[in-house]
């Protein structure tokens, strides 16, 4: 409930209230909260009432709030709803509503380490169809590990940055030798993103109970591929150049506490984990839509992914590895059964032999003007919908 | 040629100069640049003299002088060598030299993102043959471009830091499931790593012309491996946690305006690269030494590498990826022809079937309490060694 004129079907209900960055006009980018078409601006209302957080709110990025840990994420939490939720806020709060139409939002924080997983079977198993057509889908350690990989932090970008065609090298198999050139496989990766506050120290392991410790929410990924370039590049150590030219990501992280009410027990994983992967494991209860051009395309549902966040998180620290404020996990695509469900092109259009019809035009691959716009919302038993907002970019030719 | 009293086999003579970060006692870490067994504290020197570049010599790190470009890392150069030169200077400089022996090495510079390239020949074939056996050692893109992938940045690590050993899932080929536990194979990587200073914007590429403006020197790298867990996990998205749990740097920058007298033409590369590779290509006439508990056991060539820095480089950022301060980029795993030139104890023991014998022990791996120190030094014309100091670092249990 709050007091707040908003539409109904909002994504930012009084519920959800997601932080971003945003700038308006001339002055330095600061913390907002959404609510509805609004957003909070937080610096000078958390100055005289929750001032041991307000000097987070000024920064031009979350990594200072986020860094204060799930206390000050509570409290702050608590703080927002009764702003929202309490009528008496009214005239302390009005005056720093600003319509969302009217802001610019940046990107949301610092990304120190970002890592990609690959938690979808369904995904996994239609790229492994489609990249080793001679051998089992997946691999020998697919279900004994959630498989990652590094990816590059400083081309994460803003939703609505223009993405650049990259070009590099491609070989077909029938190909004497590679090519230089635009990638002429350019896709996306529809994804699910955790944004890490707490760091861990060096040589120690973060459990999967300590998952909430750590994670203080979760934006929508783009994860752009060049299919091609990937292709003749990933053996044997990984997709480098077809992924590292951008990856977007939304303007608001929306806050587990949030999603709690859309927690749902984690399918089943047989064969059973080792004990480092075991708990009381959840998923999120998320779908996605994918518009190309405007035309809704695919709808992948999240809660089918096969690995939960808090494996994900313990199996890249249980080597020791430490985590920081602002590092960035992916889901990797999320994918589900159905053709219409796929996270990707290069699964929608069967590695492009299946071209899909988008607004009457026939596509397998992104052409350049292309616009690709991923929405995604949590469903709760209630019926209310939390709202993740959305993560768009469009093709520019290449440079 | 300077006043300051070093030893003629010094391996930071005049002519060398690196900057790192020191600390000594309670004051705040700051730039020293090393002469002989002594630094320069160059902050207060600097604010008289060199006063534009003089604030980024206050830093933690590196980053800020990184930032400043090639014009002003050769000017600082020009005013280093005219310090320690001309004698003119001693009544100005003495009170600012301090005995390496009473300072601290911090790590240099805060990494932005960490690359990992496999540049080497005979590296990239001898991994091949021990983890692929039954096919070509080299695969199909090899000799195309520089593989590499990205690395975790949050886990470099000064010079001298403890390494706990990791723990993770393994499995032998013979193996029925995979088991968790500490690794069992711990290696090394013997690596040069290139510091970037200047950024380049997102869209564009880094020529190979330009590698100079982008690129201010070079660092030693200990790329720690666990390969048990990495050849069970690093297909298809490549190395993860085989490698993330840490990377040790040396703590000194050697500028490549420095090592300018040991660059040597490029080896031969057949097939012909594509032209965004081709250039007047140099490496680097650079000998690692390889101390595995004070024994020399390797000592690797770095000319023998296969592929140029200013072509990792020009591949990393092809596709549009931008570069930032404080990007490392490493050439991957120096190893020679011979067997006293490996750069990894995987390599060194050929998979353990071929042990080593280190003070009367035999070692294939890593054993906990054991020490490996990484010196080298690059080779000019007239006989003079510039050095690149060492890194090292201890193998702690598991925790």
């Amino acid at each position: 409930m709050t007091w707040i004129d908003i539409a109904a079907n909002s994504p930012f209900g009084p519920a959800n209230l997601p932080l971003g960055i945003f700038r308006t006009g001339d002055e330095a980018p600061r913390v907002g909260a959404a609510i509805g078409d609004q957003l909070i601006d937080l610096a000078p209302l958390a100055a005289e009432r929750l001032p041991d957080v307000a000097p987070a709110f000024t920064g031009q990025s979350l990594n200072a709030f986020l860094a204060l840990g799930r206390p000050a994420w509570q409290a702050t939490r608590e703080w927002l709803l009764d702003l929202v939720g309490d009528e008496a806020n009214r005239t302390a709060v009005e005056p720093h509503l600003i319509r969302l139409d009217a802001v610019t939002m940046l990107l949301p924080f610092e990304v120190a380490d970002y890592v990609d997983f690959y938690a979808s079977e369904h995904h996994a198993s239609n790229v492994g169809r489609l990249f080793r057509p001679d051998a089992e889908p997946l691999l020998p350690n697919w279900k004994h590990l959630p498989v990652g990989y590094h990816g590059r932090a400083g081309t994460v970008v803003a939703s609505g940055t223009d993405i650049v065609r990259p070009s590099g090298q491609r070989k077909a198999p029938a190909d004497e030798a590679p090519t230089y050139g635009p990638s002429q496989r350019l896709d996306i990766e529809v994804e699910l993103g955790y944004v890490v506050g707490t760091p861990s120290a060096l040589g120690s392991r973060v459990s999967v109970d300590d998952f909430k410790d750590h994670v203080y929410g979760v934006v929508l990924v783009n994860d752009w591929s060049a299919r091609d370039i990937q292709a003749w590049e990933y053996v044997p150590l990984g997709p480098f150049l077809g992924k590292s030219f951008a990856t977007s990501i939304s303007p608001w992280v929306v806050s587990l506490d949030a999603l709690e009410a859309a927690e749902v027990p984690l399918g089943k994983q047989e064969p059973a984990v080792l004990p480092y992967l075991a708990g009381e494991l959840t998923n999120l209860n998320i779908t996605f839509e994918v518009r190309w051009n405007g035309q809704l395309v695919s709808s992948p549902p999240y809660q089918e992914m096969y690995w939960s966040p808090a494996q994900m998180l313990a199996h890249l620290s249980v080597n020791g590895a430490s985590v920081r404020t602002g590092d960035l996990f992916a889901s990797g695509t999320v994918s589900g059964a159905e053709k219409n469900q796929r996270g990707s092109f290069l699964e929608l259009s069967w590695g492009g032999r299946e071209p899909v019809t988008v607004n009457g035009e026939q596509r397998t691959f992104l052409e350049d003007g292309d616009e690709v716009t991923i929405t995604g919302w949590a469903a709760t038993p209630d019926g209310t919908r939390i709202g993740l907002g959305d993560v768009t970019g469009r093709i520019l030719p290449a440079a």
